[in-house]
């Protein structure tokens, strides 16, 4: 029997119960009349939750890295230049992905902890005008930064660039407008701010995306990423064409999660993330523990802080998990040692958790 | 909500109880000291299950499509040249991966509801001494076909070639030795005989497999199916290194479904397949039921059946679903329209299955 942990690291977060029901629920067939219905209603709960009207935004049936890989092997072509921004880990990743893909990418990089400055990108999309993406992290989830996703993809528009935008951390928890800020292609997680289990990642692409998708010359790399397949199998009723089998208790998950979502309301939940993190924040100053990030560009739902001088950290996680059933991140990359990184994501996004948290930190330091 | 249904189609099959309830644990973190060791659980259960102590044994975070990608894009370099015997969908699939990946496919085609023979394999084996690799499906769940995993094996041995095993519907309901039948690379899928929701893919390789992976020219095209990337995710203890977030949920209804066979014992479920087929067999013969495939190489979790003259093959189906909430399965591809497959799969392979099946279709012809 595995223990039962308060999760406020970096994602998973909290399970809704519900949600956790919604999971055992008995399996049905892929193909069943009923389960076509219930596709329908998760394309419209996730058109809601990215405030979008395109018509491909679906789950891809794996993890958030798996929408990562999905964006860039259908919208890069072997010989491709893609601009990618680079603040954090999943930057990182991108360029590995843009690199499998065959396509040239070229990194823009920014110390780790501060947001993707838009006039150094410019700078860059000018020198590269054979540039036909540009891609960035929205909550850049190994540092806590948010960048100004906005202007980001006004910028790549302006330069003939689709955007990619991995807002994996930022789903429901802060705002993200895809219409609105004319972002053309976008992966995110269910594990972050919606709360549902890990195993799916919601993406959605613009009528530009699938232009250049449509009007690729080669095939997409991959068969199970392939989006004219992966449409064909979302597509309604009787139109729907089998591709692969579909995790179907993660998508009563994500279901259930994002009915919990649109029924708090989606600006409810932003502020909800916003209000917790101010409580986190305050009682945090007030033992001495500082942020990386400036409060300009911090995420609310993931709060990187300084480890203080002295203190072992791993031996403070430790303690947390053992005495507290509390778990919160550790740094990756070059934070490694010297940084927690603490989640108020979803259903972990409580005055409850803030105050269980503060209690165990200042038991544990 | 969603109607329960019996599921006796090509899969999903029925869910164990004890799975569902599995899958609604809380979730804990993929990190989480406890997960790894519970990881490591899985790993055994698995090689069990398989008959493997191939180091490399692991459930890809994805359904069996993905399962079947890994296998493509790990061990095929662009220019390599494999022999893909087809006699079903999922040949043809193993067609498409490997174009993707930039390999020359070779085809060898079969008859659909035959076996893959071979000696017309060898034949192309001979005509094509470049081969590196050799794939075909165990167990063709588009025809309900059992080919001979063993022989062909041996084959790809004596001509050099890596072997590539589709065995998604095989494992747990019909014998399988990976080791003792020198299988190079095998993937399977959580959502049929093992009765376990779909959204994974568990895989297995061997030291000549990952040889070859190791010594790749050119990296893996797919980051999220990186064969040295999640190995160093499943490693035990502190050699763990973080890759992405594993669906955890569905590893938790894997670890109970794979207790649940390896209680059972991995003969006594083969056996349980085949003498519930039988029953299946008979009740079906007795209804003037005609089989597509013959006896000697016919899959007992899967019983492709042709559809009585006169008799509307959608209506029959509507009507199992709608009165005996039954799920049987259509016909794919050439056999849509003419056939039915009947799925005796890990939960839904019960005597009660057999009968619930027999007097709907008694009810509904």
């Amino acid at each position: 029997m595995l223990p039962k942990r308060t999760l406020m690291g970096p994602g998973p977060s909290d399970i809704y119960p519900e949600v956790l029901q919604a999971m055992a629920q008995p399996t049905i067939g892929h193909l069943d009349p009923a389960f076509v219905d219930f596709m329908d209603e998760i394309n419209v709960l996730l058109r809601r939750a990215f405030i979008t009207q395109n018509a491909v935004t679906l789950p891809i049936s794996a993890p958030g890295s798996a929408g990562m890989e999905c964006c860039f092997v259908n919208l890069l072509e072997p010989g491709d230049k893609v601009v990618i921004a680079i603040n954090g880990v999943f930057g990182g990743r991108m360029m590995e992905n843009a690199r499998r893909c065959g396509a040239r990418p070229v990194a823009v990089e920014f110390e780790w902890g501060t947001p993707v400055d838009p006039d150094r990108v410019e700078d860059v999309l000018k020198e590269h005008p054979d540039a036909t993406a540009f891609a960035f992290v929205h909550s850049e989830t190994s540092t806590g930064v948010r960048s100004d996703a906005k202007s980001l993809c006004e910028l790549a528009r302006r330069y003939d660039c689709l955007s990619i935008v991995d807002a994996v951390t930022s789903l429901g928890g802060i705002e993200l407008r895809v219409d609105d800020w004319g972002i053309d292609a976008v992966y995110s997680g269910t594990q972050k701010c919606l709360s549902a289990p890990p195993g799916l990642s919601p993406v959605s692409f613009n009528d530009a995306a699938m232009d250049k998708v449509r009007n690729r010359k080669e095939p997409v790399q991959s068969w199970f990423l392939d989006l004219e397949l992966l449409t064909g199998y979302w597509s309604s009723g009787n139109k729907r064409a089998y591709h692969h089998t579909a995790p179907i208790n993660n998508l009563y998950g994500l279901h259930a999660a994002l009915e919990i979502l649109h029924r708090e309301g989606l600006e409810n939940s932003w502020q909800r993330h916003w209000d917790t993190y101010q409580q986190l924040r305050d009682g945090l100053q007030a033992l001495g523990i500082e942020y990386l990030v400036d409060p300009e560009y911090r995420l609310p739902q993931l709060n990187t802080v300084r480890v203080p001088d002295g203190v072992d950290e791993a031996a403070v996680r430790a303690k947390l998990l053992n005495d507290f059933n509390l778990e919160i991140g550790a740094g990756l990359g070059p934070m490694a040692g010297k940084y927690w990184r603490i989640g108020l994501m979803g259903a972990s996004c409580t005055t409850d958790h803030v105050e269980l948290c503060l209690r165990g930190l200042k038991a544990a330091i």
